[in-house]
Formats: C-alpha cells, structure tokens, sequence
C-alpha cells in the first residue's frame, strides 16, 4: 500500500491557528488509494471476525458505508445527541470546553455481537471511546477499530487501552 | 427487490409531533437488503455514466462510502458550513425557519464532470437542489440524482425539474 500521507492533503491553521488538519477529501477523490486504504481495512477487519460495523457521523459513514458493504454485515450509526429517531442509550465525552454526547438505538446490538469501530481518525480518542462504552452497555464486544489516520501525539491510545486498534497512518507532531 | 417498506422503521412523532419519521437504521442493519438496494443504485449510476460521486452530510455518506467503493470512482462530501477545510463555495437553502447553507471544495469537480447525488431521502428538495448548484457552478453536469426514500407529498421533484431522480421506495402520505 502506498504512503497515505502522499495522497492527504495538510492544510495549516484549519479550524484554528496551529493546527495542521488532515484533509481526507484528496484520499477519497483518489479511488486507487481509496480503494488500498479499504481492502486493508476490510483484512483487518476479516481477521477479527466482526459480525457488525458501528460508524461515527458522520465521516466515519464513509467508511462504514463500504466495509459493512464489502463484508455484507449490519451498518450500525452512531449519531450526536438528539438524530437518532428510535430508543437511544447515549454515552458523554469532553470538548476542548464542556460535553457532548453520542447516541446508539438500544435494538443495534445484542449481547454476543463481536463489533467493529470505525471513524475517519484517532485524536484525543474521545468519540472512540464513547462509542465502545455504548457498544459494551449494550452487551457487545469491541473486537477492533480502525481508522485512516492516528494523531499520535494526542495520546489517544492512552483513553483506549484494553483495545485493539489499526490506523492506517500516523501524525506524531503538528507539523506538515 | 423485496419492498424497502418492509425494511424500513416509521416512527411517528419525530422529530415532532405528526410527522413519521422514516428510519433506514433498519435497512442498514439488514445486509440482505441493503445490498439488493445498492445493487439497483449501482445499476442506475452505470447506466448514466457518471465518473462522481457526491455525497451529502451525514446519512448521504453512508450511501455513498458504498457506491464511490462499487463503481470505484471519486467521492466527494458535501458538507454544512464551515466543517470544510479547503477552499469552497456555499449555496443556501430554506430550512422551516431561516436558511442554512452547504458548501463543496472548489477543486472537488471539474468542467466536464458527469456526476451523481447521493442522499438518503428526497423531502421538500432544498438540500439536493443547493448540491446541484454546488456542482453546476464548479462546471460539472448532474447526470442523476439517488436516493433509498421519496417522500412524494412534500414534491420535491417540483424543485428539481430537469434532473434524472431515481428513489427506491416512495411515501405519498404521512401514514404508517
């Protein structure tokens, strides 16, 4: 597979001063790299033997539109507060100033399910570990997670021991 | 293909009362089905030829993380204001009160381009028709519009006279 980083544009000062943010929009107009980056997803994936996806909203939708597809698995979306229209658990998790919150329908998963975790990218591992905790509450197991890009410098890792997590590329710095 | 209705959750009473939301949680947790509704949106995008797809944020991504990945074709996200980091442009349209606006990359398409729209529901038209003009402005041709619901009594279609609209289930009332 080639170097993600190639084929991710960085765009300095994005949203805020200092920040370099990583733009997958060039990897997902690209299908030849598009495609490298899912068939190692969907190994991964094969080889934890997930029976259901549960996607972030919403970019972590673009990859789980695929995968669930590719593995012909239940798609299951985790949405911020108030999208989802049937009976919801939710889970909380910290912004740079106060708390928002991720919802699930508590029909999604069932006791036994061995599922799969997947969003754009690993930051502070917030959102990653909110969506575990409502995937566990549930009675499911989180077998993996993926994502197309780690900020290892934020220590997300940290939030999300006991974890087995793949990332197609990391960011050690805030550099481009 | 087996009747979407019998896939898809309606709710009433959401997001207010006297409106049935049409759920596709349910679709997208039953592979069987939703790879038979993918199947006829992918045949539809090849028979129109497009070499794009946009997806609209959020629900239009899981649509199109799928069929970007089938047709392996670029994918391009169509996002709310601000959450773009490249340059772009903007196009407003209605909300029930005031007006929101979407927002493309400005390298996202280019002259020439035969692109297809792909959300999850056709209501009153707004957000599809503001995607067209996204396109349209960058020079590309909208070659079709797909989605999995219609919601035909809001007459969407009315707004969006000239474009090629495939849906794979229609609702003509608000009844269970």
């Amino acid at each position: 597979m080639r170097d993600l980083k190639t084929v991710i544009r960085s765009l300095p000062d994005f949203p805020k001063p200092g920040i370099i943010f990583r733009d997958i929009t060039t990897l997902l107009a690209d299908p030849e790299a598009l495609c490298e980056a899912y068939d190692a997803i969907e190994k991964y994936l094969r080889t934890k033997k997930v029976n259901k996806i549960v996607a972030i909203d919403s970019r972590g939708f673009l990859l789980g539109g695929a995968l669930a597809d590719r593995l012909n698995i239940p798609l299951i979306p985790v949405r911020k507060k108030g999208k989802l229209p049937f009976t919801t658990i939710s889970e909380e998790y910290a912004l740079e100033y106060g708390t928002d919150s991720l919802e699930i329908h508590t029909d999604a998963i069932t006791s036994g399910d061995s599922v799969a975790v997947l969003d754009d990218l690993l930051a502070t591992g917030g959102t990653l570990k909110a969506t575990c905790r409502l995937i566990e509450k549930l009675g499911g197991e989180v077998a993996g997670i993926a994502v197309f890009i780690e900020l290892s410098f934020l220590k997300g890792r940290d939030r999300l021991t006991g974890y087995d997590i793949m990332a197609l590329v990391d960011y050690d710095s805030e550099t481009v």
